[in-house]
């Protein structure tokens, strides 16, 4: 099976590397790292460089596509050989995933018209703008289209993948191998349980940085 | 703030990149991606490239020090450069930690002797071979050593250590900006509560795969 990520320079790269990490791990899994050219992309932190082996023109029938987000994730809305690579990917796909402002590109593409789906909860909103549903949950399906909330919630939307593909056991297996038994210090990863002060914080600057 | 991140061919991504995603939003980080020689590197899965950008030589007095686990530990842990490297970083570090297995070469460089450790479940009793008491915890703190159990646990590590350099507000600021309200479909991320057939899968072979 192949599992196509989509990296792109400025991308948040826990974006791609949660949903990596579990579906990787998948029996039979052939996963691709592609993007509009083959190379180093570096993340939206400038911190890290992380390699596409592959260019769109190397892998055109992936059976799950991802597109995760960040800032670098904007231009990627208006690159005609990026959203016809997706649409093509998307009607021969058996998934079309995002994770968080990944899943604006999906929008862009055409892909989430008349769907139910979520993004980073800052940019939620935006998502009526493709003509879809925002819903605030973590991870949404509408058909074969998954995608998740911000950043972190690719890893549980993921292992609800593996768990579809192939069977509840095998994500089990994959979760306790990661040892995803999560236990946040805080209890302020939604703006619905986070301070006022703190969801301030994140939308007017460092250190949240939504994107 | 220097924080080194330490890769190597054989590395499991995401104990590298969930600590990454966290310490690279604090204010006046600067991240730094090592290896023992600069360049790419492959990951366990063989399926994604990381760029070390810096090699040991280009970083001698870290303030963070950080060593994710995955199968391509072993070589480290009989690698007299990497943890003469890791050894000298520590004396001057404010911070030295490890994700998964990376605990192990930290016990290799002699730096977990009689501190209390933790590291993947499926590797914990190898810690008392480095004179470390093996703590069955998410995030174990000794004096200025912090190890975090597998893989996903670096996120929970992360963002207590980012707590402790930068206060409670901004640690939960990255954790709303980064959205991580965990939920993952299932309860297995633990062996106290994942089922003794999944416990099997892992131990024995794919698709949990510890390393």
């Amino acid at each position: 099976m192949q599992i196509a990520i989509l990296i792109f320079d400025g991308l948040t790269a826990l974006d791609a590397i949660g949903p990596y990490e579990v579906l990787s791990r998948l029996p039979g899994a052939e996963l691709r790292i592609v993007a509009k050219e083959a190379g180093l992309k570096r993340t939206d932190t400038g911190a890290l460089g992380m390699k596409a082996d592959l260019a769109l023109d190397d892998l055109e029938a992936p059976e799950v596509v991802l597109v995760p987000g960040g800032k670098g994730s904007r231009p990627l809305m208006r690159d005609p050989e990026v959203l016809e690579w997706l649409r093509s990917a998307h009607e021969s796909s058996t998934w079309t995933t995002s994770v968080c402002t990944g899943a604006l590109v999906l929008g862009a593409a055409g892909i989430l018209d008349g769907k139910r789906a979520t993004t980073h909860w800052a940019f939620l909103d935006h998502l009526s703008e493709f003509g879809a549903e925002p819903v605030a949950e973590r991870v949404v399906e509408d058909g074969k289209v998954i995608t998740a909330a911000g950043v972190s919630a690719g890893i549980d939307m993921a292992l609800t993948l593996a768990a579809r593909i192939a069977g509840d056991k095998v994500a089990q297996a994959i979760q306790l191998g990661i040892e995803y038994d999560p236990d946040p210090p805080f209890d302020a990863g939604s703006p619905s349980k986070a301070s006022s002060e703190v969801i301030e914080m994140v939308r007017t600057a460092e250190p949240g940085r939504p994107s």
